[in-house]
Order: structure tokens, then C-alpha cells, then sequence
């Protein structure tokens, strides 16, 4: 086990709502910005841990989509919230599941006692690249950031196990193509804009997903010697509305997932923290309970990973 | 230490060059691209190392600026490389040291066991967004890629130690602003397009860096209790002419460390591994050597690195 346990968190939702039926979704607008959710998430997680940037070792910003090409996502969130000291800062992406993957990783290094205390943001602005062509996605996805603090400690609890899987058969199931190298924004134009918008294409991730993931999942368990009657809660990257086709599908029942697509849609990396703090705040899960972190992210990647906490 | 070896590289270079004076800088053109060099590295690393993609535990691209916004960079480079094996694959990003922090980072991962062999890669295409009025940037980058097969081993070689540090007082000196959410390619014109472009403060960068550089290696190495005499060669990222001005004020002496920027310029990403490739292809370092790998990123954030080879 690498035994670390969370500090505290801070959640920034926009301001702004949009509905689509009975769905809830949160977009930025007017002064908002990733930068601002970010920030805001930070400054929330350190003052709801009570201790100031100073006791911070490592700052990761854990986002799909970044801020600007250069520099990272971190450094830009580094001079707002800790300008003047040396704290590193850098970025770990796996897209929709950047949160696990850098939980994961850096696990290792709290585990080892290279860093003691980091934090870990997510934070994405779909909503600047959804094609209103495609009412899926359209649909599905919000804004928002979710900060997390996490030490190293001393107690039984922490990272039990992590797997993740890549499997690029699904590479261009999910896209934004153009912004970088291989389609840059010199090409934009009225005929190439959706090249700079999202292009997911659903059911084709839902079949790669059901295919994989139930496969992966039995093994994961098997390896850790649990079943999911082991598992007190499972928080899901809220990927999309058939959430609960998947859990049945995994032999999760009912009641031990958190499904809040309804309330708060797809939010890209930062959906995984989010779920979690919600888990924590609403007191859904608890001190010396077991819970499996779970999502699939553009890829197609799949990452799983169980933690007492 | 944390216990690994390097156990082969792939080194790819675009076959069209230019040149300012006496400075050979290399550039893509027709159909290469930065998915054709990075994939062409890994090959070679594979090939070079006598190995099969299957023989990889987990792929990482290591580089700053990506190929498109969504999927991550790691997961274009597994289609290529590695389609139909579930090879996890992420991206780790500080820009120009992404290689350092990927190297540090994943140590940690390969010495616990998680992994057994990793493939970290790093490719950058700079030319994609240079700026033809700022000279400097202009006349310094090339594009490149470089694949390292990383391996745990048994053997008292690996990773001494390694710090990062990150000084955000310099995050506006190195910056392409323009392409994702912040300044979306929606806002593409005549007249803002230079917001899509490198625009780089060399002498902001280079009188940050003299501040705090010096201080940064005093202390890393006083903490291993070693001296300058002890390292049989540096490694330094090839961040620009400046170079010997760097060395001499860090103490380090002609012909202990590598400079290449009059032959291959500013690789970004590919920088340190690319010169870390040289050193070992020209056997300026050699089995059992103390090297040390230093540089300098956007951010503005510092890596050096302590490995026994």
C-alpha cells in the first residue's frame, strides 16, 4: 500500500447554468476563465486544509486541455497561487482520467518521501470547444475545476492498487484536432472550424468500453484478491448518461456508484475529483472505507485504482 | 538510488536543415511531422534495443507542445507504435525538461516494481510556431525526437538524486499564448497571429536563471555531498548560445560538459535526451559514469539529475 491520505479539497463550479432537459450543466462566461476556476479551486482546497501554500511541495495540474501551448498548466497556476516561491509544478495527462493517473503516479512519489504534501488540480473548459452540431456532447459536458491535498501518512490507509490501460483502437473516438502541431490555428477558418471542436462519437467508446473494461476490471479485483462486495463506493469519471448500463455491466449495483450526469454533466478531468469530494462532503463515503476509482478518458484509456481512506 | 538503466535510444532528425552563419538548425517539411519523427524514434529505440513494443510496460510522451488538443500525446504515438496491446500511455509536461521530470518521475514507478520497461519519448516541432520577427527564437530552435527504453535493474546504478524547481516570476518569458482555451484558434487573424507564435525573452530567461541557478546546484549537490570533480560529464539542455556563460557561472569547466547548439540549436523537449543520446553514441560518457542532466524550461522551472550510467 502507499499509504496517503487526502487533506482536503476545493470545488469551482461556474457561475453560469444551462439546461438541457431535466440535465444540469455548469459553463463559464463573463470574467470566468480556466485560469480563474483553477486559481479558485486552489485557494479553497488550501484554506479547507487550513495551511497555506508554503506547506505545499509539488504542484500538478492534472487537465485535459490546457490553458495556452506554453508554458504548462502548472507553472500558469503556479504564479497565481505561489509566485515568489520555488515549488515545482508540472503537468500529468491522460485526458478524462489526468486526475487518477497523477494520483497514481505520485502516489509514489509521497509513498517514497520525495515530496510530503502536493496538490493535485483538475480543472477543464469544455465548453469552449463543443460543436452545437453534435447534441450529444453538446449536452453532455460542463466546466468546472476540483483541487485535492495529499500527504503522505503513517496510518494503514492510502493507494491499495492502480491499473491503467491504453487500448488506441479508440485513439480518434474522442478529438480536438486542431490548436497544436499537427492542425494549427492558421488553418482556422469557417469551413475548418469544427476541426477545433470536440468530435466525440459515443457509441463507438461505449462499445470499445464494454468490451475492454469488464475484462479489466475482473482481473484488477482478482489480483487485490476482492470482489465488489469489498468495495464500499465506486466514483466514476461521469463519462455520459449510460453510467448506469456500464455499472450493471461491471456488477456494480445500484447505490454503490455515484452517478451525478443529471446534475453535473461530463467535466472532462476535473469529473473524477469532483465526484470524490462530493462523495466526501455528502458523507457517502467515510474514514476506513474501501473505494474504487474508475474512468475511461480519450484514447482509449481506462485507469482503475482502490483506495483506503 | 533508485535502480535503472538506460537500455537503448532512437534518435530521429528531419532531413531538411538551414542555417544562420555558422548554426545548422533542422526543420520539418513535405510530409513529415511531429506523429512521423516521434514514432520513427520510438521504432528505432525498439530496434536499437533488440526489442518489441511488447516487451514495453508503459509508454510516456515527454514533450511540450502536442500534436493536437485531444487525445494526449502518448495515445497518437500508441496507435502508431503499439495498436492492439493495452500498453498504458500518459504525458508528462514541463516543456523544455519534460524529459528530466518524466525520467525522475517514472524512477519512482520502474524501482517499486510497477513497471519492469518503460519507452519515454520526447518531440517537439518548434518550427511549426516560430515567429520570423523575433530573430533570437528564430535562428535558435530545430525540431526533433528522441525515444530512451528505461529498464529497472539489480544492478547499483540509476537515478542518485533529482529536484525540480519552479519559479513562476518567469512563467510569461517562454509562451505560445494562443491554440487552446485561453485564446482560442477562433480568434486567428492577420493581426493575432503572432499570439499563436513562440515568443520567447532570452534576456529575462537568461538573467532569472543566473539568479537562481547557481544557488539551486550548490545546494542539490552539497545534499548528495558531492562536488563539480566528482560528475564525469553534464548534460545540459541546449537552451541557447548562452551556454558557457550558464556553465562558467555553475563552476562547470570546458570539456565537462555538452554543447551542441551550434550543430543541432534548441530541441525543446528533445534537447536532454538528445544530447544524453550524443554523449553516449560518441562515448563521451560511458558505464559507470556520474552524469548530471540540467535544464532549463518555460514556467521558468529548473531539473537536475544525478545518475549513475
Amino acid at each position: 500500500m502507499r499509504k496517503i491520505q487526502f487533506k482536503g479539497y476545493g470545488v469551482e463550479l461556474p457561475k453560469n447554468t444551462v439546461y438541457f432537459k431535466e440535465q444540469t450543466r455548469y459553463r463559464i462566461s463573463g470574467d470566468e476563465k480556466q485560469i480563474s476556476l483553477a486559481v479558485s479551486a486552489c485557494q479553497k482546497a488550501l484554506k479547507n486544509t487550513n495551511i497555506t501554500i508554503d506547506d505545499i511541495d509539488c504542484i500538478v495540474s492534472a487537465s485535459a486541455v490546457g490553458i495556452q501551448p506554453i508554458p504548462c498548466m502548472a507553472a500558469l497556476i503556479h504564479e497565481k497561487i505561489a509566485k515568489g516561491t520555488s515549488i515545482p509544478a508540472l503537468d500529468i495527462n491522460t485526458t478524462c482520467t489526468s486526475f487518477i493517473t497523477a494520483l497514481d503516479t505520485m502516489s509514489y512519489l509521497l509513498d517514497s518521501g520525495r515530496y510530503k504534501r502536493i496538490l493535485i488540480v483538475s480543472c477543464d473548459v469544455a465548453s469552449r470547444a463543443l460543436n452545437p452540431k453534435q447534441k450529444e456532447s453538446f449536452q453532455l459536458f460542463s466546466d468546472g475545476a476540483v483541487a485535492f491535498i495529499i500527504e503522505k501518512t503513517d496510518e494503514e490507509i492510502g493507494v491499495i492498487d492502480a491499473t491503467q490501460k491504453t487500448w488506441s483502437e479508440g485513439a480518434h473516438s474522442t478529438e480536438i484536432r486542431g490548436g497544436l502541431s499537427n492542425f494549427h490555428p492558421e488553418n482556422y477558418s469557417e469551413s475548418t472550424k469544427e476541426e477545433f471542436m470536440f468530435d466525440m462519437c459515443g457509441k463507438t467508446i461505449l462499445a470499445l468500453s464494454m468490451k475492454k473494461i469488464p475484462k479489466m476490471m475482473k482481473e484488477f479485483l482478482e489480483n487485490n484478491n476482492m470482489k465488489i462486495s469489498d468495495i464500499d463506493m465506486v466514483i466514476p469519471h461521469q463519462a455520459s448518461v449510460a453510467m448506469p448500463l456500464i455499472m450493471e455491466k461491471l456488477g456494480v449495483p445500484e447505490g454503490k456508484y455515484i452517478d451525478e450526469v443529471k446534475e453535473f454533466g461530463n467535466m472532462v478531468s476535473a469529473s473524477v475529483p469532483m465526484t470524490l469530494a462530493h462523495g466526501l462532503e455528502k458523507q457517502k463515503i467515510k474514514n476506513g472505507d474501501i473505494i474504487l476509482l474508475i474512468g475511461t478518458a480519450a484514447g482509449l484509456t481506462t485507469n482503475i485504482m482502490l483506495i483506503k481512506i
